[in-house]
């Protein structure tokens, strides 16, 4: 089994990008790494930096993931800053924020970069349209999971597994699952 | 008259650094240049990451200005990503994270990089404690003035030179100018 080191510090995301890798034959470790992220608004962009800046200074395959919420009637926000938002204000200043607004219209956005030492990046992403919910609701996921609804349950009613079947990380990376086995067997082979 | 380019796409900012460093002998000239803003909490970092790009980029002796205003109740939110949250929420939606919190304390913060090309990048910041307003008060200034107020009025009530003369980036500003006009007497005349 190839193994790919995953650069993050979010156990949450960890235990999905694991479940979901190796059940495709990939073995996937954890590394921190604090890697410069861009501050722009272009997600493609901040994991393909990082995921390069990495693999040259850990010298390993690596893949990175940015994940955001995109709220329609807050003009996007929080977007790529989701986690520095999350951070601060946290689901209570979200829904503070969605007090009294009825278009509850968001999307979920992951976008996961993938680097060889030395290589390119290559981007991968992934999407899921939901609604904000009105009170924060169930106990599994993180971060924005217990306020974001899809098909009638927020992410944090759901198991990892139910929510691995619908995802944004999901959808993201199943194309880069497949990206990597194909390329895996070409080149490595 | 020494003339140094101000990396900047923001009208107001500009008026306010023209004036500080004019008054300081030194000429200002606007350039635009979408230098790449790191995502991290660290302001000083920021700068000092644009202001090398930039001076290497264009060649020329470049200053940047990042600025912030960090409220504690929100636990520093907006912080360093105060322009990204003006242009998608608004002062609109900072009184709607406030309504009904008592505690508006807040600091605007300034920091100017300062970087000649193939040189080492510089840093000088600036800080003033104010409140949060409950309401937009003031016709000048520009992004967060009209919700910020210092001495019983909020920076949109203040004229250009009323701000200039408190204000996180003449602080910040004050001590570039001051640097500036020491170190460039030594090593250039």
């Amino acid at each position: 089994m190839k193994t790919i080191y995953f650069v993050t510090g979010n156990v949450g995301k960890m235990q999905e990008v694991k479940k979901l890798c190796e059940g495709a034959g990939i073995h996937i470790q954890q590394v921190e790494y604090p890697y410069p992220e861009l501050q722009c608004d272009d997600m493609e962009e901040i994991a393909r930096h990082g995921a390069q800046d990495a693999a040259n200074h850990l010298g390993k395959r690596i893949i990175v993931e940015d994940a955001g919420l995109f709220i329609s009637a807050l003009n996007g926000f929080p977007g790529p800053y989701s986690s520095y938002v999350f951070k601060t204000l946290g689901n209570e200043g979200i829904l503070k924020l969605m007090a009294g607004i009825k278009n509850r219209k968001a999307c979920f956005k992951s976008v996961v970069g993938y680097c060889e030492p030395n290589g390119e990046a290559v981007t991968f992403s992934g999407a899921v349209d939901g609604e904000i919910a009105r009170e924060i609701k169930g106990e599994h996921g993180f971060g924005y999971d217990p306020i974001f609804i899809h098909d009638g349950k927020t992410f944090g009613e759901l198991t990892t597994e139910e929510k691995n079947k619908v995802s944004h990380r999901y959808g993201a990376l199943k194309k880069f699952i497949e990206w990597f086995n194909t390329c895996d067997k070409k080149i490595f082979n």
